[in-house]
Parts: C-alpha cells; sequence; structure tokens
C-alpha cells in the first residue's frame, strides 16, 4: 500500500455525514461479533433492538432495520403506495431535494412539495391541495411526510405538527416523520418523543441512525404497528434488507441506551448554538433562517465561499445567493466551533 | 437490560450470513473511524479501495460499493436496463428466487430463468431463447448474468463462461456475473480472478463482501469500465448509496489486501470438502450435486431433520424431498466439521 | 393522393385481427354519432352497455371499457396487484409471450410461467408453486391468470377450470380470465358464460371486443364487482381511459344484443372445424394440437411455408420446427376455407 | 332493450371530447371496412397516414398512432426516458393535472411543474431550474415538454417557443409538444405547422386527434426521425399499440387529407372568439386569461353556476373561486353560441 493519505481530515460543519461512529457504537459492534447469528433480523440482537424502540415510546412499536436515509423516507412511505397516489411533502424536504427518482420510482407515485416558511410546510398549502379533487384524473395524496428538524435545521412545534397531522388524517392521508436528525429535536425543545410523535398520531417514523452516530442504518418505526403489515416485503424487494442484521440492530440498542441519541443530538445542538452567538453579529454574515437544530444556514460575501470552502468544506445551499449550510455534528466541540469562526473572521 | 440472551451461538452451517465479521476486516473499520471524511464516496479510503480493484484486475476497473447482495445484482443489471427488456438468468438463481421481485421492479424487466444443469445454465437453453424474436411483441433479452460459484455450489469452468459469454455478446446481450462468494471459486480452482473474468469478457461483477466476511457491503465491478457510465446515478435512485462510505471502502480494502478473501474463500472451501469427505460414505446421506466450492447439498431421511436442526440450525433447499443445503462460512473450522459430522451420526 | 394502394386483401387465416369490424357494429358507432356526450364513460350508451354486460351475467358485475387486450389483461391484473407479487399463468399465455413487458412494468409483478399441455396450466404446476414459500424472499403468487379459448385453440372443461380456481382461491389468489376469444369457448361448447365462468368462481374477466368483430376495445369485467373499487384510478393511470368512451361502448351494445359475439364465435369455429377437417388427412400436413376453438396448428413441411404465405398470409409458430397456426376469424367463411385448402394442395 | 335514453344532448361548451366524430373521418372509417389487413400498423392504410404525415411537415418524420391523449404525452416522453430523469412542465399543463400517475409510473420519472404566465412558461423559471445542479442527489431534466395551445387556451408564439426551446437543447433536453388541439394554433395564428414546429426544432409532437374530430386515436411525430429507433417497443408496452391499426390511420388520413384538422381548428377558434365577443362585456362575466384558441375562461358569480351547468353542462376551473371553462369543439356553430349567451344572460 503505497497511497498514504490520510482516512479523514479534522473536523469542521460540512455535514453531520462527515463524521465518524460514536465509540460507544462502535464498542457494541466489536462486542457483538462473535459467533453465527441467525440472518435477515430474526437474531437476538435485533430482537433486543426492537424491544428498545418499544421501550421508547411506551407502546409496541413495529421497527424496522434498513441501510440508508432514502431507503428508510421510501421504504416507510411504501407502506401506504397506491398506484394513483401522491406523497405530500415540504418544498424543501429531502425526499423531494436530495433522493434522486427513488420516491417515484420505487413508489411509483408523484411527490407533491408544499409551500413552507422557514422550512415547514403550511397549513393553508396543505388545506389547498386536500381539497382540489379531479376524479380519476388526477393524483390522489396519500400521505404526508413532515420532518424533525426540518432540512433547514427548524423544529415545528408540537402545536404545528398536530394541525398538519389532523388536517392530513381528516382526508384519510397517512403521515409519516423523516426523524433523520431526531436527537436533535428533542435535545433542542427537551420534549419526550412520545408527546412529539406518538401523542400528535404520526402513523410511521424515520428514526436517524447515521446522521446521529452510527456506522450505517436507520430504523423505520410504525408506532402503530398493525400498518407495519407488509412492510417486510417492502423492505426485502426494495433492498433494504441486510443479512446480517445483528450489526445495524447492535448500533441501534447502543444508541438508544441511556438516551445516547439524544446526548448525540444535545452536543450537535449546542455546537450550532455557539456558532449562532458567534457569528449572529459578524457584519458580513447574515443568518437567513431560525436557528433551532443543528444548523446555521448563512449568507456571505460570495468571495470568501471558496477561500473558506477549501480550509474547512462546507456546502453551499444556494451558491448564487452566497447562502451557506454549516451543520454541526455529535462530534463537534467547542473548539471546533472556535476555531472555524477565526477562520472565518480570517477571510472576511 | 434485562434481556440477558446471548448475542449469538456456536458456528454451524446455516449459511455464510450467518458468520459475522473477519477480524481484520472489523480493525480496519475501527482504524479508519477519526475525523472527517466527505461522504458519498468521495473520500480518501473509497478511493484507495477502488484502486485495490483495479490492481487486482490488473487494469481500470470502474468500481462502486453498495450495500447488499441484491442491490449489487440489481443495480449492476440496471445499467442495462431497457423498457421491453429481459434478463435470463439460471432456473436456480439467487437472483430469481432469493431476491423478492426486487429485479422486477427495480429494473423494469422481465427475469427469464434458463434450464440449468448442476446449477450451470445450458448453452441450448441460452441458444433457444436468443434464437427466438417476436418483434416489438415479446420481451427482448439484454443481459445474461451467471453466478461463480452458482448457488448450488458447483463452478462454471473457463471454457464453460466463454462458451456462455461469447453466445451472449454475439447476439448483443451484456454479461453479468454473481460473485457473492468468488473467493471460493478461486480458491477452489486456483484459477485467477482475471483468467476466470477478464480474459472470459465478463462486463460488470457483483463481488461479494457480506459473505466473504464483512460486516455489510458488496461491489459493483464494471470491468469495461465505460458501461459505468450512468451507474452513479441509479445507485443513487436505487437507494444503494451509503453516505458514510469510508465504513463500507475500508472493509474491501482488508478484504483484497494480501488476498484475504481468497484465504477466507480457502476456509470454506476447505471445511465443504472435510464434510464431503466425512458425509459421502454415510448410509443415511446421499449428496446431491458435486461438491466444488462451499456448500454441500445431501438428501436425509426426513425424520432426521427436524432433530438435527434444533441442535444445529441448517436450511431445508426442499423440504418435501428431504434436500439439504450444509454451508460453510470463512470462519468454519475442521472442528466445526467435526462436530456436526458427529451430531448428524448421532441422530441418524 | 397519389398512393392507390388497396386498404386491404382477401380474407386469409394469418390473425382474427386482420379482420374489419362487423357491419352490425359499426352501424352501431354511426348511429351514435350526433350530438355531444359527457366523456370517459359517464355516458348513456356506456351505462347501457354496462347493463347488457349485467344481463349477460346475470347479476351485478362492474365492467370497464378498454382499449386493447393488453391493457385488458394488464388492468386487470393491476387491481390484485402488490409489491412482492407474481401472477401465474400458463406458459403459452398471451400474457407471457405476447405482451412485452406491459406486465412487469405496470404490474410491477413477476409472471410466473407454469407447465401446461395442449396449452392447459397443469394442475400439479399450479400445486407445486402454490406449495413452495419462502418468506420475504421470494415473489408471492397472488392472481391465477386463464386463458380460454388458450392460446393454442384448447379449452378448458367447467370442471378443469373448476378445479384450478378452486386451488387457487384455496391459497388466497384472486382468478383472472383472459377471454379474448370467450364467443369461440362458448360457441364450440354450448356452455352458457355464468355456468364456465361465474358459477367456477372467476373473479375478473377479459371480455374481447376487437378479435371478437369490434374496431378497437376490449372490457373488464369483474365478477365480483366489489373487486372494482380502486379499477377507475388504475384504469386511467394505465393509460386505458377513453376520452370519447360512447364509441367503444356502443360497439359492445351490438356485440352483446342477440347474441353477436357468440354468432361470431361460431363463424369462426365452423370454419376452424371445416379447415380440420379437410387438411387432418392430407398427408403432408400433422394437426399439432386438438381443435376446440377457432384456430388449426399444423406441422407442414419447411419449403411450403414461404409460397404459401406469400400468396395468403399466415404466421408460423415454430419456424424451425415447421409449426404453423392458421387463425379463424368472425368473417371466416366456408369459401376461404376451401380456396385456402386448395391452395395448400397446390403447393404440396 | 328498454332503456329509450338517448345516446347524447345538444352541444355544448363542456369539452372537445364531448364531441363526436367528424362525418369525413367516419366516411372514411367505413370505406376501409373491408377485406383483411394485417394488424399492428403493417398494414397499407397505416402507411399512407404516415405518408401523409411527411407531406405535412415536408420531411421525412416518424409517425405512430397510439390510442389517447395521454397515451400520447407518456408514450412520446419515454423515448427520453432515464432513471434518474425529471420532465419539466408548465404547472398548469394537462400531463401533470390531467393524466393522473401515468407520468411517473410509465416513465419512472419525475414531473418538475414551472412557474407560468398565461399558461405559458416562463422562461426564467426554466432557466432556474436548468441552473441547478446536485450530483447523483437530484432529478436531472432531461425532457421539456411544451403545450401549444396551452391548457387554458392561450398560444406561445413562436419566439417564445425558439426561446425555451433553445434553453433545453443548451442544456441537453430534448424538446416535446403536447399538440392535442394543434389545429387550433394553426388556424388562429396562420402560421404553418413547419414554422411553428419544425424550425423552432421541436423533437417530438403529440399530434391530436380525438379533440381535433376522430373517434378516437392521437399520433406521436418524431420530427427528428432517428428518436425514434426505440420508439415501436416503447408503445407496445406502453399498452399503446391497437391491433386494428387501419381504422385509427384511416381517421388521420381523412384528417390530414385538405387540411381537415385546421378546418376543425378554425370552426372551434372562431366559436370561442364570437363567445368572446359575446360575453366579455357582461357585468357578470370576467374573463380570465387571454382567449387565443378554442377556449373562453371567465369568472362567473357563484349562484349562476349550478343553474348553467344543469341546462348546458361545462367544468368548473377553480370552483371556489367561480372560474369555469367554456370549450367550443370542431362542431360549434355560431347557433351554438348565441343560444348558450342567451342562457348566460337568462340566469344572470
Amino acid at each position: 500500500m503505497t497511497d498514504t493519505s490520510p482516512d479523514s481530515f479534522p473536523r469542521g460543519f460540512a455535514s453531520d455525514n462527515f463524521a465518524g461512529v460514536h465509540p460507544r457504537i462502535l464498542d457494541r459492534i466489536i462486542a457483538c461479533n462473535h459467533g453465527h447469528a441467525e440472518a435477515y433480523g430474526d437474531d437476538a440482537v435485533t430482537a433486543r433492538a426492537r424491544a428498545a424502540f418499544n421501550r421508547l415510546f411506551g407502546q409496541e412499536v413495529s421497527t424496522h432495520f434498513v441501510f440508508n436515509g432514502t431507503g428508510a423516507n421510501v421504504t416507510a412511505l411504501m407502506a401506504f403506495a397506491k398506484g394513483n397516489g401522491s406523497v405530500l411533502c415540504s418544498e424543501v424536504a429531502h425526499v423531494v431535494n436530495d433522493e434522486s427518482t427513488a420516491p417515484e420510482r420505487l413508489l411509483g407515485m408523484r411527490l407533491t412539495p408544499l409551500a413552507s416558511r422557514d422550512g415547514k410546510i403550511l397549513p393553508e398549502a396543505l388545506e389547498a391541495v386536500l381539497g382540489r379533487g379531479h376524479g380519476v384524473h388526477g393524483a390522489q395524496p396519500v400521505v404526508l411526510t413532515l420532518t424533525q428538524p426540518t432540512e433547514i435545521g427548524t423544529l415545528y412545534t408540537v402545536d404545528e405538527l398536530r394541525t398538519l397531522i389532523d388536517l392530513a388524517h381528516a382526508h384519510g392521508l397517512a403521515v409519516h416523520v423523516d426523524g433523520a436528525r431526531l436527537g436533535c429535536a428533542v435535545a433542542a425543545t427537551g420534549i419526550d418523543v412520545r408527546t412529539m410523535l406518538v401523542d400528535t398520531g404520526v402513523d410511521v417514523l424515520s428514526f436517524g441512525g447515521t446522521k446521529q452516530g452510527m456506522l450505517c442504518g436507520e430504523a423505520v418505526v410504525f408506532l402503530k404497528p398493525e400498518l407495519a403489515r407488509e412492510y417486510p416485503f417492502i423492505q426485502k424487494h426494495a433492498m433494504q434488507l441486510s443479512s446480517k442484521m445483528r450489526f445495524i440492530a447492535a448500533q441501534f440498542e447502543a444508541l438508544l441506551e441511556d438516551d445516547l441519541w439524544i446526548e448525540n443530538g444535545r452536543r450537535a445542538v449546542a455546537a450550532a448554538r455557539r456558532l449562532l452567538a458567534a457569528v449572529r453579529n459578524l457584519p458580513f454574515v447574515t443568518v437567513a433562517f431560525p436557528v433551532e437544530a443543528n444548523s446555521v444556514f448563512a449568507r456571505i460575501p460570495l468571495p470568501m465561499l471558496e477561500p473558506l470552502q477549501k480550509e474547512s468544506f462546507f456546502w453551499p445551499w444556494d451558491e448564487r445567493a452566497g447562502l451557506v449550510r454549516w451543520m454541526c455534528a455529535f462530534d463537534s466541540t467547542a473548539e471546533d466551533v472556535d476555531r472555524f469562526v477565526a477562520l472565518l473572521k480570517s477571510k472576511a
């Protein structure tokens, strides 16, 4: 091996999927690597991880472990697929902007993006779509998908969730929540996950793994387990069923133990708040959206973009508008933030 | 945590995906878990793992890391998808028997199973299908997929491969090889992978990871890299693109280093041979197919099935016929085999 | 217009879709061409045609008019589509041999061809597939489709139908019948359509229009109307909903009036019988399958094929085997048959 | 037959698909109903109709006859399908509002609706979408579809067409035009179809049949015939290939002869203009969009809606806003218009 390039580089604010694996999670993988175990989820570790989800939600839920976020979102939605159906989502949702055509191809349904404010679907936009009705001629809404925290780092309040969910249910739609970074929402608000998602009536949840500190893996959690009847078949033909399942399940066991997922969220949120505090008064920085979870969106002068990226990469959100995203991860530290702010100032 | 059930049980012969992770592979995961790295495969570890595949095949190939075997097979085939196309496979292939409807749903093509002997496609069966032709009215064969070793543990000779591949190419078809256990084929025959797959003209290969000792991950290797042009888009919308890619890539780096994949195959093949030697003369066992790789298929008296499974689980292949499969893994030892044979005898 | 090629040529035995439109059907189109009418089937003619189907089956059925045979078969099957499902059909069925990949692409399901004798599915072949069961890993049979008359011109007896249908129902499958030439079956056997299809338990039927004398159009008839709930949406997104529906419906009204469809079948069957009688003793002709409906399959010396086709075109069924198909239509006459037999003899 | 309901009702302004068949078109169907003809388009009538399209466009085009408008649009777009692709259309386009999920299901692509003014796509909206670019993560625009006349009865000027088409081509997109009512555009502007569609660079066209006076049938015309290579296969597996093709082709032959399609458009446009002239100054009517083709969109007092519809049905466009659509057909007469205007006034 003559290539001596390092495997990684110093922590920055590019994405929470630039981070590695939380040590307690990796330890659990190591710990369960002995002997043989049933494949495809029929093993003891998977059973224990499922039980942990039941405890988390204070009730029987139906939990399934898949590979990645797109896999979680799309297969969860597939449980409600209908030939002429459409999925309603925010216009800024990951599912419509970052998952290529996976939703259309796997679901065979249309995605209908709804107008949003600060990343959150406007109830009047939802109402307008539900009010239409075009017989056999139009696509028929069958699921509403919400993202908590939203793709731009804001949070639905419990009341906002309830309003949208009630509206959807009143029109016969199911409700999915994309919780790729759910721990940040719980950490930031202090609201219990049951209050936030069970009591508001959510039907199925993508519970994030990768962005919350795992190596790979997401959980699809049917909060109403009777809706999961077809899911094992869906998971299989959507190519999201891992054979050595214990190694994904073990990670979730570690992630839920002692609320590690919330602790990880807390660190990411704290870093984002520290970053916000440091940049909100910088004359060359304009914060673009409310900072409620683990990311800061800001406008910076275009000429600063490339020099900054070169030293500590991050993604532009709207390159022409100078809008950028700084995303904190479970492993972001106060020092990381301070170093980045110093870098920012040095390029101003 | 009150559930004290063990994570695993003693090694048996159920499947190579009941096994865990080879220690050298797990060590490599641990070793690269520091700092941040670009997501989705733009990182240094992925680049190095790709370079390792180039070295393995002695030429530039186009390598992509996906989550699982179905994902590898189906996305590889998607590179040749055509609206009215069909995929030709052996009637015993994994792709037609064990991957649910993933091929049809993701490819939008038909699977056409061909008659086989000992798991290997009969050239006359391939020829018959290629000779048809029904204008716009029939499905049109566009890819041939072969499995090496086959699903029932036999091996195509290089000549047999060449015959089928040449026939396919002469009719304009691409050729895919499912090499989920390719190391066993190389270990068993001593034939170099270049001779076996490059020189015979294979277009694209599913190079196994999970069954060859990894935690999770397979490689799609386009031996003719120009055919991979659309693959990155396919991989994404087929939901097979991992964000923290370095952790799959690192496993492949370890798997290829010092030919660990072949060494793993060698151990599995040796175990199968030892098992064969021990059972072939047992009066109550009839070996069903040639044992050329890492599995032994045998007929046993039906009443033995359940008692045996209870103590050391394995899968029936055709329950009513008393046909069972004993599959060796990279971690199968001589002691494991001897213990299992003793068990067999004790239940006779 | 300088092209003076004739629109058509003398009647032969190529296919029942080489024939034109029965005059009584065309007259009905002409008769309803005045004024305006609701589009998409909300018109009075469509209502009347639907009522005619209720009368035909002696009960309330749910009838929908589509464009073509593939459209009828595939949309009828779509009513039972399931993500991981498969459709069981005869290995000689139109749906698997002559409808390209429409079934896979529209249904997203697998087609599983079953072994047949004289075109009719063998109960043991059906039983074998239903007896399997591979959890989430295999495709799961959800519909059985039968063809009456079969693609090779044979007929299921009522007992044979009942055996297959009961077997399918016992395993939770729905049953579809492709009746593109159903009138021939009724005419040939004298068995009432209710006895043949309702009493045996068929769930949904493709009732042929085009091959039974119409210009264009097929009917999808749910004999159990409660199964049709989603069908209007399916019909629309499968692109099989005609806007000026009255003109398809009017044809069906004419086709059902005074049993024209059976009368048309009777003429086609009579022609086939006359042809059979004339050729069965010719030394150079070997009849290949029982002649039970409106087609004669025969082996003829290869050198005769092209000269014959040149004067009166027909399709080879298996060109290399010298197996050909002679298909009679609703407009085939005794003179047509005699002329063709004379031609046959002249080329011997 | 005891149901004596009339087949139709007096002409109104509900839709051009409420109309029947133009007598010259029906005559041509009758005229070609003799003898046998090759199925699936290999017949003399289809060849002549194709030649007529070549003459119309003054060059070799590749013409294919399908069943309905959705079938024409979707199969034309399928010629450019790509796994991760998206189709750009106006937010008011038929393809996104009136064809259910046929585009997503058949194309496997996303529909991306663009902002429009008076039904016409805004170049800046097109530019914005084309300027994005999100690697493998986003859907990738591959076709632009325009409607001429637009769904709300306006017309793109040749310059407007050229701007959008050039923009699309510059980014590697193909361009499709939905010309379901193209004759109205030609009749209203006096612009030759070659100038409008060939010289501006359109790649493929849905040339309307049904709404232009036919019984059933549309033409997919590849103005660049080399793009049609896969189309025959697409047409088949999309279930849009008629067996007795001569009867669709014959209608097109009649439709193109002596420019009947433009004459039909002229009558429809004249009726719309007469209607506009009569209602534009009525105090209770507000015309909503420019009237450039064969429809008038207007706001009327909500209480008038139902009484009017009861006597002469038409569709609301936005029921809550009192916005309605009056659509003229090829058979609309001055008397029809005058009678309708009198009715309007009587309900005011």
